[in-house]
């Protein structure tokens, strides 16, 4: 897998409000001859803060919340601590630290995710099922493993940049796999707690998740400059992460690659509450003429009638049942539903190349940190794409079918995490991600 | 509900060894116009014991632990204890005691469990998501509403015999209903243990349930007297509680009645581990011709290979993974495997009426407190049933389709708790239950 | 299998209405020693009716409908005629006429139901996609089969009855055998039918099978004297087929034994559409208090409102959609509508027992050529129930879990089929089959 | 809808081996005010040749073949003789024929593929239970419609062309519709013969649709020029149907539009069955690394072991079971199967738009009337594009999800009915089509 080591310092010229640690001067300055010391000075406070960020996200919750799994596509808050550990020790402790006690060789079957090449796992309908081990076991594995990297890094430190570059990309890819996962517990927990009949409360305080999506959703609507169409030339363009470019990369987002486009708009702000509720009384969800085949059918089966957390005039979401904003971005609907207003709207879904080359050219509001945007494109990889080799190469080049692309990022993002390039993907009946739209002409 | 309200006192003579508490003096002493102080003293104490037995089942679990549904037929722990407390609020505390204030009216549709009388409810697959409400709510609830209880007995004492009797004999219900699910609770934790590659461990102390399983099966093997057949006459024979015998019943045990039987005999002892061993080695589950349709089908759709916790040599249990002792009988077997065995051994299976009869005649081995047995019997109500008033008449009566009945009682079963006309029933290829056989010819 | 050759003869005195061929005299007459010809005679005969009767039966059908199959329970036109010609060569000429010349060794694939000792068989859901063999192929090994009987039956006649007999009875199984699916062709195919927009007739003329129910129907509904109830003593009765008996019986009707029967009620009509309508008037089928758990949820399901057939104020029938006769006896309904409506009137269905008691004592109106009439009782084997020996042990035993025992018989039964024995089976779900009620109490 | 009236003209030039009718001199003598009475002749002519066909096509089957069903995709051969047939009546005879009577109403329910504009319908998974109406009926219906248009293209002569233009459009998309559904119905029998133990022949002559794929097959095995790679060297290119260009177009091919392309080369054959061989013996189908993750989930589940009709050394096919010719271009395979080949063989699948721009430049061999070739390109709309107004809008553009393209034509696609621009599609797991593949890198 072709990627730098360091942050995402490709998107913070553009985008000042995403959180990074900007390692490009010490890339530049370690030579290949030279020791990693900085880079991996650099690393080591990323790991901590990334790892120390996980345990925080279940400081909320009630002991029984950890094993909470509402849907198949979900996973527990304690697994998702667990795999995030375990994709360490298997890729890094194990082949490449001397004399690791590795943890009871049943984890690596509960704590695989869809590795096959690393081996058999528990099915995923039930991690649900895995009381055992308690959290205090798993916790007390994360810090064994913290010291572990502590240890591989030190060891690190005495072999020059070049020796040590392979396995600082794999910590690297650690790092970052942890900040999906971080990501993936809240929007899992949301579902979870969507199905209580109690309507739990994750956090309703001023740090909470759910009180940035607010903020910037005010800010938004008291910002007029937001209001419009933004024009673009098009013309032959390039999209994708480079092979020089500083910052991380997942392997999906390379190569860098010329595209041709022809003249479009992208609307400056994401799609409302309001806008998808003139929708609704526009008979949106009875009207076939506005959706895919596929999208009517599950329409159907489902009963959709609203954006997944509609409850009434409320929204349910991790601060639990709230009045719903008019002027808020919409989120949690599926492509299909996104791909149906854009129509009834007499617009279109941007392709991701669009969505890349127009933020590449004039950072768009509501870009990053606010919600995913669906876009019109089918997940495939780039003219030219290697996944990276090994089992790691299965972590992204294997869903390259039936998914479609999001770009940006959103509120449950860890800060830090996105970039322009990044490809984001899910199904498209997916709503339980923390998905909005953008529309495009 | 034709009960009385002392407890299993009409089987203690014929077994010495079941726990009970025999309350017919008390019952035979209190006239119509009489207070009913001793009753209710006596009714208090088992209440008390019961409502605390049941929390102290969930002493040896991990937090996590208590929201653990491995399928859709069973509960977690913590839904058990709070419908328990459901049954008590729904029909004594809120119709019975002025100023009750009931939980979170959402409550009564979280731990509903299939009183249609009461209204909606939470779908039963799903209640291993309720992390919520956590479970020093649910044990606060159960503490206000022993208070509650108490509270509604001493009014109760106030009154008549004949004015209290109706709800004396709800309360008495109640404690059965806990009861019954007690051992639910812990053949539900079995079957999701079961589902754990870590194998996990309730209780593997000397008081633990499958201590018992063990002494009894010790005390089995041990007892050459036990091995053969007993013989019974048959003829026109009696079955089924009385309306004016002692000790409670539920309404399916009703009425009394005349049935005719053939001559017959019952094995003495319960099948074996290593008598299935022997079925399963001559082919038992690869001949068709042994088994009903039904459930060869269900061997093949399920690869049934042995009964449902073997493994290898081992058999999973509460108690972890354990060496099967070959003398011990066989359990976690559906009504499917029983048949099948029995037509492999040249047998049958007893019916209903055979087994209590026989019973009635001469206690034999083994018919509590070890396994319940299934039985040729499919669940009917008797001659002449009526089921209970009001919603509890729900209670048994609308299950009598598609169901076998089983008797005797289980090492899981609360002390106290069985009886010979004992009507337990359930679903031909259910095995998480702690069920094993008889044979009969 | 323990059956005597002849028809029904056994039923005939106390039901004049239904047809048959009286043979107890030929049986009489033939002593162990002597020659069974006149027996082989008796037997040709019904044999040649019943067979000529199967391909009439097709005679009204498009070419496309032989193939039909509706459910994954019915089977096709077409499927049924090769699958009776299937049992006779199977059991009869292939084991036992030298030199007979087998078909195509898949078409034993193709045709077996459900017989395990005979091999593997082509999934019964998906028989509707034999369009091959075509019919001509089908009909054209009836013939061939037809005279490989008679060369068959002309070698017995050579033998002494003792020798003949086993192969006698298990030609007279497979007329019986035949004549059960007559009847399963005609309701599989109102089934199929039913799912046509079009609504097809089948026959619609006077000797149409609906012509025999509105005329049985009529007669009912003219004659006074049918309303009411008739009372039983009950006491230790006797109910099944003896060894000894006249008549070809099925393995599960024997052996006769005692039963003991509280002085019960039957109603001496059946149940008929106006009083199902007042059910549903009366929200029958919204009110869950009336129904066994298993048969509420299938409703809710299902989304039952009305017996199977029932379009307003119609019917579908065998000769398409019709005016619904009031007074006609309500048909098509499974065992939990039927119990459900028999508790909402006061009332109980009777048990098997019952049933056959009081037509032994009395002939009882619309026993026969009626509808089928749900009993109170599951289907599981009388004491002392044997098997018949072979693969042809498979046709009755091995159904005995699950499902309710029915008695009397429908229009839809050929002539001389019926007796007072016979148990017919169908699971509590079932509404395809011409099944109607009789209360009892 | 843009499309143009005659027939694939564009694509005779490259394609000699096409069969086709060459308007293109009528359709350029006809100015907007002149009488259209030339093309109407020459459509004419075609409409009678195709709907002849498809009444050709029922010729070799059995009558209960008419309603085979193999699957919930495939429809029977009757239903594509009605739907056809509801097409013309539908959107031309119903609506521009005064004094049309259509056929009974119900027809209409019965017939409708998938158009909600239109209406209700039968569900598809039911298609094959419509034994009624008979063949004949059909038939007779096809008969009165082909007169039907006979009188409104009589009716066209006297109008401009200006004015007749779009009826004869749609005249036009119904007889590219029907040709459509005479590959279909071929697929589709395949699949249900194919379910048949008796392994059933529908045409194994020399002008059966199995010659034709075997002499093609022969033909590119002599001919040794075929192997190895052509290379192109891209740029910005441009594909789709022009809106001017001759010939007709289905919405999903316009407009014709830029895009932007590497250099790439695409191998010159299709390929083999040997290589498929090949691919097997490497454990092709045991590798998920191999796969796409959607896909390895299919294999699994389906137990995938080599394409759909291969069985053992041989093939089933149309001609019935024949042995499998190695160097024959292999088939029935699904798109996962196709990717997962072209990642064994170190390749991958061409875009859609390098196939056309490649055979724009030059005629690929193998390109048209051997098989359909899976891309890797998703069936996503062109840029710019609309779909046809009105109910058959609905045609192509709402399946534009989670589907693959598809270029080329296959030896069961009608004669004159592909062209270049043509965008077959179909979900990545279906193997029932006529596909197979060609290698890009």
């Amino acid at each position: 897998m072709a990627m730098g080591l360091q942050s995402d310092a490709g998107t913070d010229l553009a985008h000042p409000d995403l959180a990074h640690t900007n390692l490009a001067a010490a890339e530049r300055a370690a030579g290949d001859g030279e020791s990693p010391a900085a880079l991996i000075a650099s690393l080591q406070q990323r790991l901590h803060q990334v790892r120390q960020h996980s345990v925080g996200l279940i400081e909320p919750l009630q002991p029984e919340d950890l094993c909470l799994q509402g849907m198949a596509d979900a996973s527990p808050p304690k697994w998702h601590l667990g795999h995030t550990s375990w994709f360490f020790e298997t890729f890094l402790l194990t082949p490449h630290l001397a004399g690791w006690q590795g943890a009871d060789q049943r984890w690596g079957y509960l704590f695989n995710s869809y590795y096959d090449a690393v081996g058999a796992r528990h099915p995923r309908p039930q991690r649900g099922l895995l009381t055992r081990p308690p959290i205090e076991a798993v916790l007390a594995w994360r810090q064994r493993i913290d010291q572990g990297l502590e240890e591989l890094l030190s060891q690190l430190e005495q072999q020059s940049l070049a020796q040590a570059q392979p396995l600082l990309d794999l910590l690297e890819l650690g790092i970052q796999h942890e900040q999906q996962h971080q990501e993936l517990l809240l929007m899992d927990l949301l579902d979870g707690f969507s199905r209580n009949p109690l309507e739990p409360i994750y956090r309703s305080d001023p740090d909470g998740p759910e009180a940035s999506y607010e903020a910037a959703s005010r800010l938004a609507a008291g910002s007029a400059r937001l209001e419009g169409w933004r024009s673009f030339e098009g013309g032959l363009v390039t999209i994708g992460h480079g092979g020089g470019d500083p910052g991380f990369h997942f392997d999906n987002e390379a190569p860098r690659h010329r595209q041709w486009l022809e003249r479009f708009e992208l609307a400056t702000t994401l799609v409302s509450n309001a806008e998808l509720e003139a929708f609704i009384a526009d008979g949106g969800y009875q009207r076939p003429e506005l959706w895919m085949s596929e999208g009517w059918a599950t329409v159907q089966q489902r009963h959709w009638q609203a954006p997944r957390y509609w409850r009434g005039a409320s929204e349910f979401s991790l601060a639990g049942l709230q009045p719903r904003q008019p002027q808020a971005p919409v989120r949690h609907l599926s492509w299909f539903e996104a791909d149906a207003f854009a129509r009834w709207a007499g617009a279109r879904l941007p392709s991701e190349a669009e969505w890349e080359h127009a933020n590449r050219i004039e950072a768009m509001p509501q870009a990053f940190a606010m919600l995913w945007q669906w876009t019109a494109s089918p997940y495939r990889p780039y003219p030219g794409f290697t996944p990276a080799a090994g089992a790691v190469g299965e972590y992204n080049g294997k869903f390259m079918s039936s998914q479609f692309v999001l770009r940006g990022s959103a509120h449950l993002t860890p800060a830090g995490h996105a970039r322009l390039t990044y490809r984001n993907f899910f199904p498209p009946a997916s709503r339980w991600l923390a998905a909005g739209l953008r529309l495009a002409r």
